[in-house]
């Protein structure tokens, strides 16, 4: 038998969908029912229970297929928030397993937003679910919560290395009490020393490392630094740029001198129209299409990659 | 219309529920596949991919109804770990709710093991999905992930004053790596301590909070007095009893000194025969009914409730 070589590590596949498509961007899915097209919803309202999840469900899954299309070649990274989906019950999970293949089909890269943390055998579940190709997801990385420790992320970093799939450990976000436990001197930052040593055992010879971090985009330019220096080839990706008030200078600020290593992500600025705009109606996609370019213009604007 | 009555706090819902049990035991269903009954696993063995996941489903479903069945007077409250369910994609996450909702028609108390954890409308999607009493789950507790800060888990509590639904935040973990976050005087002991000043604003005419803690059963004991006196009013979830070495002695010793306050989860020890046991073969419901039978025995011994 031939040999079998390893798969391209996640963190470079990144950077080679960022290069590609000259500039970093992700778009995040987050199917917030009172948002979506008015023609989409019609499609749920006045139903309850059960009734109104597999309508709903069923809603979201064309809302997303259809989102999806009009991201091609104005993304990197589709990013679908789980817990979007999981409302909606088994349909909504259906809905998202279904969301997840096309991304892929479509050639995007998909990272399931789930944070899932759990230990031992429940993380191997998780991890499984999340990364396993043949899985129900068969994402190319997953977003989970570190807070139990370093060892129960072992089962994703398995399939980081079998499969190519790459983790995003949440270290520092932005909400308003974030700080309570992500001290930014203390418990972040010993957290972002303990992934990249972890890290380096698996990809010292990749350019990026497969093992992420989820830093908010409004955090402290000062907080940045730090962070980046004690994770030197990890991604970033820092939700919020948009409608949380990111802005995609900050987000530069903490990229590499090669300017990898930040991936921006912009979730409602893309996907439903400012407060105040005209609403597309019927041609809802073509907007969401212009907007995803109106962000990638202004990507590769803010990194000098125009 | 006549005054509609607060719901009864979880707290003491599960106060109730313990009391009258005559035991603090609470029994987690881990449909770990390895381990399911021979019968159980024949419906899915040699099948892949989506196939496989929707036999498992179903060899799940049926599987998790007869547990619940034999639980009934066993134990206080059934936990259901949302990752075995959720690695067998949609048509797990029907396994899921299909038992949620057998288990509440049984009259046990469904606490959903599922630490979830994210900001904004994302949190709100998630604690919609475990603790909506017309949603998916219908849960009456649901474990969460504090990592992200205080304000993350309000869509969480809003429910529990609505609902008399409860949260079980994970403040302190018994795997290897919890201490690099988890650090006992620091960070687990400001988290409980946040937990407890926010629990009083909701639940101080309460006998016990609504705001519960994870604290692993075997976390060293000189840790426990500290958390104790940290969060009086607070039900501590401790998985671990039984397969991963914690004792129902160092249980009791957390709660408090009206013996209320301390939940042991037993799972595998209970589920599953001990590794060299008879297998009992197409008996195995009764099997786990006497291993519950036997655990409330010696939880109602340990509290000296005989």
């Amino acid at each position: 038998m031939p040999p079998v070589s390893p798969p391209i590590p996640f963190g470079d596949r990144l950077a080679a969908a960022v290069e590609a498509l000259g500039a970093p961007l992700a778009v995040g899915l987050d199917p917030h029912l009172p948002l979506l097209p008015a023609a989409i919803r019609a499609r749920f309202e006045g139903l309850d229970g059960a009734a109104r999840r597999a309508a709903a469900a069923a809603a979201v899954k064309a809302w997303s297929i259809d989102v999806i299309d009009a991201l091609v070649g104005q993304c990197a990274a589709v990013k679908l928030q789980a817990a979007f989906y999981e409302q909606l019950g088994w349909a909504g999970a259906q809905a998202l397993e279904a969301s997840c293949a096309h991304a892929r089909a479509k050639g995007l890269l998909v990272i399931l937003d789930a944070k899932r943390g759990d230990i031992d055998t429940t993380a191997e579940a998780y991890a499984a679910a999340a990364l396993d190709p043949e899985g129900p997801h068969g994402a190319d990385a997953v977003t989970v919560s570190p807070w139990m420790g370093m060892d129960t992320l072992e089962p994703f970093l398995r399939r980081c290395v079998a499969h190519g799939a790459g983790v995003f450990a949440l270290v520092r976000t932005s909400n308003p009490g974030s700080g309570l436990l992500q001290t930014p001197g203390g418990a972040a930052l010993r957290l972002a020393q303990a992934l990249h040593t972890r890290g380096e055992v698996d990809w010292a010879g990749a350019r990026l490392s497969s093992i992420g971090a989820v830093v908010g985009a409004t955090i402290p330019v000062d907080e940045l630094g730090p962070l980046r220096a004690a994770l030197p080839r990890a991604w970033f990706l820092m939700p919020g740029v948009g409608a949380q008030g990111g802005s995609l200078g900050a987000a530069r600020a903490a990229a590499r001198p090669d300017g990898l290593g930040v991936l921006p992500v912009a979730s409602r600025s893309v996907l439903f129209p400012p407060a105040g705009a005209p609403d597309p109606g019927a041609a809802w996609a073509e907007a969401v299409a212009e907007r995803a370019a109106a962000h990638k213009r202004a990507a590769a604007a803010a990194w000098g990659w125009g």
